[in-house]
């Protein structure tokens, strides 16, 4: 594990994407925040989405301290040799759910600075100047996420060499597995709590709001309405950074993790010792310079269609990545590697294949969303059109779309699977992952940039702009959904990849030569472990259901009872708003986590299951909550846009009995692709991740 | 396979349980079917079935004689030799599908004069005569269903013994497994097709007649009625019956295809050749004559409730076929069989065991579904009150609730596989299958005693009788509700057993003795097959959503143009529904199957992916399909019986808007529960099958 010189350069690689988003926040600060109504407004969804935030850190932190005590308190149980649980691994874990928390915390707080900005910049300069201060309020986080992701990795990874040079491989790898799983402990509060937190508050905004009382989207007398807009902070900015840090720092462990496991990847052939280590961390490396440089490429004239300038930033970087991800395997990378089982040896080029199969199948994945969830297409028009017969014919419709949805992302990745596999093995896979998500950095800018622009959009109804503004913030925002769309096909890739390369990993680290379908351990395994996504799906859900329960009294709690609330006189207590979806979201968050985390050790450890169960059990997770994720997701964002359809006048439009049915469905599909869908994609990995770092438990 | 006195012994089972099925036809036609409107209204629903099943069938002949065609080149191509194809399969898949349409044809025919004869016994004489004419009827479909079931089987199995006498086992077991094929593949076309003809003209029906229109259910007036009644038959009691038909056969099938590949129950240290063989086959039909036996007990009182009646009528045939059971494995089979690779040898007493936990997992699945779809428990409650905050909570509270109901059934399906296997191997899941099944005549009694009461209730109303024979016949119907969800415990309990057998089976003949999640061929079958319910499903959706919209046109159409039609003036086309609901269902119902067929064979042979991946292949459909099955089935049924709840006078009762959101609620569920859920457990069995039978073409 050694060449420090590549990891320097990785470190490095860093700390430029860190300083970028200081410049990027220098420029989003030298715009003026507007008017005095914008800052207040601005000020209080700040200063609520960062109160959520330190109350989520609350339970985080106990949280992080009983499982790095678990860890601890196994390893001893457990004891010492290769691959066993050490004290380090505890400080591994605390370090990547550091990085993590850290990242997420300045990502937002810039975005919460740079929606007012935003929506100032179209007030006083139009689109261009908007979309680079929404762009760069997304490119903060993005920076911050690859940044620190890259650079606490290294850290990890040099101290671990520096202050254990003799220990074995496998213990050392296994240390690193704990900074991923706090990368995932962390994603998982995010995304869960987050989404609890902003659906809550969304639905139940909409239900009083839009459908009791008549009033619009972002009114500024609809009480719940600062809580909708922390919401997008806390769960589509904060959680889904959180989530992508898991992936981008996920899928280069699990690399590292097999690399480790198969001796000819430490150095084979090659005068070059550990490469197979080394060229995922620098494959991040290249893609995240990338992801800088296609960031300075996005900006736009008036007039012109903002996607065309994110399009053209997410090309140069992919460009960019993929001829350095060839310099890599090339000049780094031996040109063959011998390896066990396989007649032909490994090639450097055969990893290049591999990176490239991945962003191949990540991008396709991307397209494949944008067809089922865009309105351009025929599976939203079809939903549009269900509505004329009622919300019945509109939610089966939406669901059956969902579900076919599913179909040509299975086949893209059972492809990028066997591909990556017949060009590098399972070490291929692995780096499939890893190329699909180099460019994480980019992925984040323009999915943040969605919820800043759409802030905009509040702030500026809020503060009674100009329609002008709004229909400039407008613009931006609905380039987002589809960008959006996209980044949620890396997502679930990357998750399918980087959790079967874990799982491979998994069976090295315990010492299992093949988990056998027909043996009735594994069978109840998988039976089991498909089952989780349900389970969890159904939990999180029902959280929504509640937290938009209490919501709702408390929304018509205001409106009856502040005299002068409807006729602008009286101001709502956002206040209150605000504290129920945070309480109800810190609240609902527990039970489905600990499942997540308790499920793999039990099964892992009971005497009629155990760790072959336990690869049973991954391997179900992996599929049913692939599947689930995809049909949640995409069945979620069809029904949105099949009612923003409508809502453009077709069907009847705004206010006709197919707009009824069409809200009713996007009201369905909010849990569906905002909580459930993508807790999912986390849910996959960290329990591979948990299984990976307990792995001593189950020998 | 000798032993001919225990054949003998369960043909004669078969034979008593058809001559059962007489004497109940006699009784029944010896009921008046009542008055000229009332036999006007039977007649014209019983041509409906009996055309569509007519029709129905010219679809079958042409695709068992294509399949048929297959097998026999299949088998010409691949040789001959253990375990091969030989012409005999197809004989044998010709066989098992004349006899499930059999069974079901003269069920069926039995259940369109019960009916009626129903409505007039509760007419002239009361509630017990009508129950009595009911369940009568419903035994007709039982009794068919195992009779020709073991018959067909039998003289399969003693046909290939005496005709084939020098022929290897294996290649005997797999003619024999032609026979399970065919009973699968019509009843997926009859699931499907049953299916998507109810809920066609069940939700175009309602969606017109009540909603826009707002005439009460089953009111004459309305043009689709008896296409609505019609499809309880074909839907609710044919499709039902030969999905029966399948489980029953294909558990003992699958029973003798793993005994015939563990040489040790061939024989073993007993005298006894081939016990393994005879049990299942044995334990089939005591369970048969114990549900004759049972049915015997099935009368009530006036006033009494009539779920007691066919409780007492289950407990009985239950009670009779675990003693019966027992008797086999004591005096059949021998003490103790040695058993390859495991350490003790099975005994008799542990297949008693196997069996056992099969019918406790069935008995325990079925209450689990019960409580999850029971408006007398928790989970329907609460989807009741959600109806409150409207359609968008329901819809999201109910597929919580049909997720979260997936939990404890998956929990019993392990502890029954790991109990049954621990008991008595591989063997032993394939006896618990059986075990579960082995009562089916007294399932199918009464599952298909729901439909026919109510049939008759519909034709009480539009015959317009007095209200009171109205309540008879609602009463029998409401209990028909909870004992079907306890029969729908059953189907896919059985389903997810006799799935894993012939898995299994599927694995010894391809000569696999490991299926390794390790591989990624096996890993991207477990995608493919993981997805394809999520695909099926989606289309069988969109076939009710497609032919439900002809029949909505259809309906507006005749309100619109019939003059005098809705002052009951003039009479609706009848017909033209019924033509609507036929054609969709026939055109429909073809894409779904192929998939079924082609997709496992293509998996089979493509270079790529090979036999491996069509065991990863079959067990990811086996998860998945088991999953959404349960989900969509308690989702469907839940929604239903919170929107009787709320139909009782419960959060505001009927045309309340809580009422308008359940009834939503309700149509969505529809599909879900009728037509999607139910055929995933007989696409499940017929890809294994596939699998099974097409063997060789994968070595």
């Amino acid at each position: 594990m050694g060449n420090s010189a590549y990891y320097i350069a990785a470190g490095a690689a860093g700390i430029v994407a860190l300083l970028f988003a200081l410049v990027l926040v220098k420029r989003i600060n030298s715009v003026q925040p507007g008017t005095e109504k914008m800052k207040e407004i601005a000020d209080a969804i700040h200063e609520g989405a960062m109160a959520f935030l330190g109350r989520q850190y609350k339970v985080l932190i106990i949280f992080v301290i009983a499982l790095a005590a678990v860890i601890c308190l196994v390893g001893l149980a457990t004891g010492s040799g290769n691959g066993s649980l050490e004290p380090a691994t505890a400080a591994a874990f605390i370090i990547g759910a550091v990085c993590s928390v850290l990242a997420g915390n300045f990502g937002m707080r810039v975005a919460t600075k740079a929606n007012v900005r935003t929506a100032n910049a179209a007030r006083e300069s139009g689109l261009n100047k908007a979309l680079g201060v929404a762009f760069s309020g997304g490119s903060v986080m993005g920076m911050c996420v690859v940044g620190l992701g890259l650079l606490g990795l290294t850290v990890v990874i040099v101290l671990v060499n520096t202050a254990l040079p003799d220990m074995d491989i496998s213990t050392k790898t296994s240390i690193i597995n704990g900074y991923a799983l706090g990368a995932s402990s962390v994603a998982l509060f995010g995304r869960v709590g987050g989404g609890i937190y902003t659906k809550a508050a969304d639905v139940g905004a909409d239900l009083v709001g839009k459908v009791e009382v008549g009033i619009p989207e972002d009114d500024p007398r609809n009480p719940a309405v600062i809580a909708d807009n922390v919401g997008d902070n806390v769960g589509d900015v904060a959680g889904m950074g959180s989530d992508l840090f898991e992936s981008f720092a996920g899928s280069i462990i699990a690399a590292i993790a097999l690399a480790a496991g198969t001796p000819a990847l430490l150095g084979g052939e090659s005068s070059i010792a550990g490469a197979g280590l080394i060229a995922p961390i620098l494959v991040a490396a290249i893609g995240t310079v990338a992801s800088v440089v296609g960031g300075l490429f996005v900006r736009t004239k008036e007039g012109r269609n903002p996607a065309k300038a994110l399009n053209l930033g997410e090309v140069v970087s992919t460009v960019l990545a993929v001829a350095g991800i060839f310099a890599v395997c090339y000049f780094v990378l031996p040109k063959t590697f011998a390896a066990a089982g396989r007649e032909a040896p490994f090639t450097n080029m055969g990893v290049f294949l591999a990176c490239a199969a991945g962003l191949l199948a990540g991008f396709v994945i991307g397209k494949v969303t944008e067809y089922y969830t865009s309105a351009d297409f025929k599976p939203v028009r079809e939903i549009a059109k269900s509505c004329e017969t009622g919300t019945a014919t509109n939610v089966i419709t939406g669901i059956a779309t969902g579900m076919m949805s599913t179909a040509v992302p299975i086949i893209i990745i059972v492809a990028a699977i066997l591909g990556a596999y017949n060009f590098a093995g399972l070490y291929g896979i692995a780096m499939a992952a890893v190329g699909m998500l180099c460019t994480t950095g980019m992925v984040v800018a323009v999915d943040a940039y969605g919820p800043i622009s759409d802030n905009a959009g509040g702030i500026a109804e809020m503060s009674g702009l100009d329609k002008g503004v709004r229909e400039i913030t407008d613009r931006l925002d609905a380039v987002g959904n589809t960008t959006a769309a996209i980044g949620k096909g890396f997502a679930i890739g990357s998750a399918a990849l980087t959790a079967l390369a874990l799982f491979a990993a998994f069976a090295n680290a315990v010492d299992l030569k093949t988990i056998d379908i027909l043996s009735p351990r594994v069978v109840a395994g998988l039976f089991i472990g498909g089952m989780l996504p349900f389970l969890f799906s159904s939990m999180t859900m029902q959280a929504v259901g509640r937290a938009a329960g209490s919501m709702i009294d408390e929304v018509r709690r205001q409106f009856r009872n502040i005299p002068g609330l409807m006729e602008g006189k009286a101001k709502p207590e956002y206040s209150k708003c605000v504290d129920i979806s945070a309480r109800a979201a810190l609240r609902e968050m527990i039970a489905p986590s600990l499942i997540a985390i308790i499920v793999p050790i039990a099964v892992g450890i009971l005497p009629f299951l155990g760790k072959e169960a336990l690869g049973g059990l991954l391997a179900g997770t992996l599929v049913t909550g692939f599947l689930l994720a995809v049909m949640m997701s995409n069945a979620g964002g069809a029904w949105d846009n099949a009612k923003k359809y409508i809502e453009e006048g077709n069907h009847g439009g705004k206010g006709s009995d197919a707009h009824a049915a069409a809200v009713n469905g996007d009201t369905v599909g909010d849990p569906f692709k905002d909580t459930s869908g993508p807790s999912i994609n986390i849910l996959i990995k960290l329990m591979t991740i948990i299984a990976l770092v307990f792995a001593p438990l189950f020998m």
